[in-house]
């Protein structure tokens, strides 16, 4: 998979050097290239932003760099352009799926106080990280970026892992324990070292409906519980 | 504003060194330091994870080297220790801006396939980033950080501005423009060419509400239409 950001940051992205995303990008089995905007500007002072028409604080991200900017990657990919603003639809687990299916994407990071309006047609999805303020796209690029990728096949090493984990079937994940098994006067719970499998598997899925019961009535309220689920709930209550 | 992070990948938070959080940073209005768990781990071969009891995929981050990195920075500060997880408060503007009023805040960055349980109880506070995945807690503390230091004094140069802003009062912003008025065939709107700034005003009124009413009839729903507001809807419609 590829993904070109466009930004007036590109060395942001070097935090994909690290980690797991790091070593996905090693193997080749993902490509990041982050592209300045600032390059396609035609202005003589590099000036990539300008004053507000209308009037107002803050400035505004002028149409043209952004749009060859865009051009220049849309001409050699076929990639999807993506535009993290707060108009967007807000990024789920269901979204990161979708796109994680696409060969390419093209991330389009917005600065100051705004992209001119006129852009948004070479746009073809605006994605919200949700109702919060960043000083720029970038911060939001990271993450969904980020999600995208761990999902590509291969990217997980056999130390992490997506099964289980937290949103996979609408329900947080349970509490998890390592060692040691008593760690200043807290114990792990005993089924857990009991080797009976399907009782801790029982014992799991009861926490995590529990617990997204809990802190998550939202989520809970969407989903159907299974017959086996009522009676676990039955069981350990 | 002082800010700790607790990460094994101290590295990432480099990104803070760039942009408007960098210009922040050099003129000592906020300070950020991102501390490495691992160097709190007393496993002689410097592991900070473990296998998780009662078995399944993935690997945990074992509660000694976490509790002893929140102490080494709790000792000192008395910054409100939050934990970036699936099971916390979605972070939000109204939460960027409780948390922006405080002294110093302690960041937990987890990994892998989640934390032990039992550091929960050194946590203050849970927060969510969204309903989705991430490779690490660091892609979830850097916007969150972005976020909330942005609102801090000083931070936002005269380039920037925190007016009129998407989700303050609930709203999405108004459509900007800067030159050229005619791009591409696209034109400026005449109203912001008129130098009428009542009009002016009203019309991104209107503007603003019609977009937040079309992209989020969520948000929209929730806001009180002032007299104004009405008289706006009713002459623009």
């Amino acid at each position: 998979m590829k993904i070109n950001i466009l930004t007036l940051f590109p060395e942001m992205f070097d935090i994909f050097n690290h980690s797991i995303i790091g070593k996905a990008q090693e193997k080749d089995l993902v490509k990041i290239q982050a592209i300045n905007i600032r390059d396609f500007t035609k202005n003589k002072h590099k000036k990539v932003d300008d004053y507000p028409y209308g009037g107002g604080a803050g400035m505004v991200m002028a149409p043209q760099p952004l749009v060859d900017a865009i051009r220049s990657v849309k001409e050699e990919n076929k990639g999807k352009v993506i535009f993290l603003g707060p108009r967007g639809k807000t990024f789920n687990q269901d979204l990161a799926f979708k796109l994680s299916k696409e060969e390419e994407l093209i991330f389009v990071c917005g600065h100051y106080e705004g992209i001119d309006e006129r852009v948004y047609k070479y746009i073809d999805e605006e994605v919200s990280l949700g109702d919060f303020i960043l000083t720029g796209g970038e911060m939001a690029a990271i993450p969904v970026i980020d999600s995208i990728l761990r999902l590509k096949s291969g990217v997980l090493g056999k130390d992490e892992s997506f099964e289980d984990e937290s949103f996979s079937e609408g329900l947080l994940e349970y509490p998890q324990y390592t060692r040691p098994e008593e760690f200043e006067g807290d114990k792990v719970p005993e089924i857990l070292l009991s080797g009976h499998h399907e009782n801790i598997r029982k014992w799991r899925r009861f926490k995590s409906l529990n617990i997204t019961k809990e802190k998550r009535p939202d989520l809970y309220s969407k989903i159907t519980l299974s017959k086996e689920d009522k009676k676990i709930l039955e069981k350990y209550k």
